[in-house]
């Protein structure tokens, strides 16, 4: 992963000058702006100082590839992948590095590391891929003897799949395309698929309880796991793995979502599924966001919801045909006929179907006619193929927009049906008045992503012209945008995680108590506090 | 509820002259043997001792009403009705009644009542439908001020339906008759109907993490529960109804199957579904246990298993056709049938289809395909309908064979596909072992009824001529079965719970460290200790 951005070299995705006219345009943006990262010789971190007995016996412990404090390994886990990390960055502020990173081999190194540090009160941050977008892997050394990064990249041999029972115990370190390459050598897909996939680990999603484009079809990741084993400094913490139980509380339920506060996430029992033969990418338009909602529900409740179901509302559509415009004669005669039917400025759905031929075409033509029995038009495969082509892009694209000058970030939620379209209506609003109030005229779009029998997420892209301060700026709308999420019944996040950016409106899910129960669970398994501090737990009011 | 058995007058299962037959040949045991509970003016039961503190304040709080001492009320939550209750019950045995039996009518006075038993260290018991066959409604007394029983019959009123997202919002102390009575009405269901469907709650049902018979397509009791709320002593925990969150650890699966040890379920807000249009019930028969296993197999991972699926084991099928037998021309006739397809002997199935009339038949067909495929043979809807007819009835001829003198007991686990046919072995192996070790020759049989992709449950009947100690006896078979499960990879329990009788055991599942956890998270909510003592949560050591 490059230091100030997404990915790797060569996959840039650079704006073309119908993009370059809608920034400016509607955003008010300087299409002659450049603001690239500082030069890495000038990015700024504290010297590494790590108490010498614990720095000692970790590279006893780990040896020389298991211990680094170079500039550049600090510098990649001094932030996560989230919109003022990369302002800061970018900026050449690292001061968030860590003393040093650890890459302990195995779930006992990890033991060693967490006993090390709980016993020198030294912060311990888990690392998976480091995409969070939530500041979640960010490290706090305030209170600390100084802070580690507990890189997960070696815990990441392990793919044992059990082909009749359909279930996989694979290291928690694996990166999403090393597992599914593992997993389809033995004829089998996780099928999960967030966007960060090309670099986010299992161990990763797992404590974030992330959702992938296709988790409608193939489940959240909270319902792909069967059993995990996590690495506390008290212990470990292991759970069954069999198919279901009725033996009191569930406790891998504890741990999927922990969030590195409780401990490592070492080794996970995943469900798998046979890998599909056939893959169909289709679109479909529909004359209103509220007509395509409705249709969306009436699949998802008949069961026959398509793995992957996407729905942007109008300036989501608008936008997406804008920067695809192409000008080709095909095109033109798909607008023309939208707009016979009436569609013109109507939304555009995605729906992806997998699994075997007969199963694709079957599931197909039940959800076209439930589709079309809701409004629905079809517009074939292109747009769909083309989604799907470029589905793992759009962090490459947020480079560009940041390096032109360019807020944009994203946030979710997820509500019931029912509520759906009044929560839609308040977030867009809450954020066009937070950025418009400050004189930066924004663009907000949304999308329809996972459905549930009893509700659906809502997916939230915003942009404005960056101003001179630009965490100030971010801050007003974020906090905007999740205060009116949490008084309109939304959830503050759908799959993104609490980390540090969402800590305060945690009490609006769990309530007080139910805060105090996970830290009495904390206390119980991190008594020395040394667990990812700062995240997911608010600070005590005292 | 009879105060000595299951339900109500006038459902008497009475045995058939074939089903003497059985006893006598395969058991050993006298069929002349009567055995019937003692009057109930002999039942014996502490005087009620509540102090007088309590006792007044109880009164003021809840009313003439809402608190009960007489006899009557106290035998009915003495204990619940497994076998070893059963056994002591009928034999004039209630001491362990509560001093009083408290029926707060909200929320609100749940509280009161909680608030009033922690200040004055008096256990409280949650009672739901009181149907329990682990040991979970049993009061303990030992170092409490007394006991009191915390019937939630009359938090039972509010049904909210949500028709667009297909939730419900109900009040916990509802009974599964009304609840279904009530959700008709408004044209959905719950669909989840365990044996004790007629006389448990949903509150019992989510404390409990129930599966009911049809959970195979409607989803266990834990994925239908959206939200709940949970009176403790600390205060309310309740958990915010969204489709899905990534918010942290789940707190709504700390609840789910917390057995009444860190507050009291008062409320959840459930998923609920259309109510079907049609239903069918079909046998189906395998020649072996293995192949109709696979065949079940094969079924739920292609998508297309049942809402019902039941897979007997040899000797359940034998048992099931020995007891039904009526001799009839088509019962005949079927059994030439599978004699010349080399069926004899072989497994019956059961399998009920719910929906609308083309969903049922579509689903049929897709399933009837791939039964035939691994070796399926059909037997038509007469002995589906058959088992549909008489699928609450089991516990009646329970107390029918507990009159013979005849132990019967039940007890159920989960494992993974792969595990299935071993751990059907290991267990019935113990389960015979046991009883023909004590002398007493039994009858061990098994179904599967519950499907996932990943594995699926086995439900165990065991019978035996009664001992004088009939404590004793079930004692050592419970212990033998249970330490098999452990040792062979299974879950204590799919769809009981823990209660009293599995506590030994859940160490198996979640490890020390995790009881801790669960500890911890007790500490926090009920200081006092006074939630449901002895249940769930193994003793301390020290």
């Amino acid at each position: 992963m490059r230091w100030w951005g997404w990915g790797e070299d060569g996959h840039a995705v650079p704006l073309s000058p119908a993009a370059e006219d809608l920034l400016r345009d509607e955003l008010g943006a300087d299409p002659s702006v450049r603001k690239p990262p500082v030069a890495f010789e000038t990015v700024s971190m504290p010297e590494p100082n790590l108490p010498d007995a614990v720095r000692e016996r970790l590279a006893t412990a780990l040896g020389a590839e298991g211990l680094r404090d170079d500039r550049e390994t600090r510098a990649a886990h001094a932030v996560g992948r989230s919109y003022p990390d990369l302002v800061r960055i970018r900026s050449g502020d690292a001061s968030s590095a860590p003393d040093a990173v650890a890459l302990p081999g195995s779930a006992e190194l990890v033991a060693a590391v967490l006993g090390l540090c709980a016993q020198h009160r030294v912060a311990v941050v888990p690392f998976g891929g480091g995409t969070s977008v939530v500041g979640g892997v960010e490290p706090v050394r305030e209170g600390f003897a100084g802070a580690v990064s507990l890189d997960l990249g070696r815990v990441s041999e392990a793919v044992d799949v059990d082909r009749t029972s359909l279930t996989a115990r694979v290291d928690a370190g694996l990166l999403g395309p090393e597992l599914e390459r593992r997993l389809r050598e033995q004829g089998v897909t996780l099928g999960h698929f967030p966007q960060s996939f090309e670099y986010s680990t299992v161990g990763g999603w797992v404590a974030t309880r992330s959702a992938g484009q296709a988790s409608t079809g193939y489940g959240r990741i909270d319902e792909l796991v069967e059993a995990v084993r996590c690495v506390t400094p008290a212990g470990e913490l292991g759970t069954k793995a069999v198919p279901a139980s009725a033996a009191g509380p569930s406790l891998r339920e504890l741990v999927v979502g922990s969030e590195g506060v409780l401990g490592v996430i070492c080794e996970v029992t995943l469900r798998v599924r046979p890998a599909p033969a056939a893959r169909r990418y289709e679109a479909w338009s529909f004359a209103s966001f509220a007509e395509g909602c409705d249709g969306f529900r009436v699949l998802e409740q008949a069961g026959a919801a398509a793995d992957v179901n996407r729905l942007s509302d109008d300036d989501e559509t608008r936008l997406t045909m804008a920067l695809g415009s192409s000008g080709s004669t095909t095109e033109k005669l798909g607008r023309r006929y939208l707009r016979m039917r009436g569609h013109e400025g109507g939304c555009l759905a995605i729906l992806g179907f997998e699994g075997s031929e007969e199963q694709v075409e079957d599931r197909r033509r039940e959800a076209a006619a439930l589709l079309r029995a809701g409004g629905g038009v079809s517009l074939g495969h292109r747009p769909g193929d083309a989604w799907y082509r470029s589905r793992f892009a759009a962090p490459y694209l947020r480079d560009e927009l940041l390096e032109r000058g360019v807020l944009v970030d994203t946030l979710e939620t997820a509500t019931s049906w029912a509520n759906l379209g009044k929560l839609h209506e308040a977030v867009r609003e809450a954020l066009s008045g937070a950025l418009a109030g400050r004189g930066t005229q924004p663009l907000v779009m949304c999308h329809v992503s996972h459905l549930y029998p009893s509700g659906a997420s809502l997916y939230f892209t915003f942009l404005a012209r960056q101003e001179d301060d630009a965490l100030a700026q971010w801050e007003a709308a974020k906090t905007a945008a999740s205060e009116a999420i949490v008084a309109g019944g939304g959830t503050i996040t759908h799959h993104h995680a609490i980390g540090r950016d969402h800590r305060r409106w945690l009490a609006a899910e769990d309530g007080e108590l139910g805060i105090e129960v996970l830290r009495a669970a904390k206390q119980r398994l991190d008594p020395a506090g040394v667990m990812n501090p700062g995240k997911l737990l608010p600070d005590r009011a005292d």
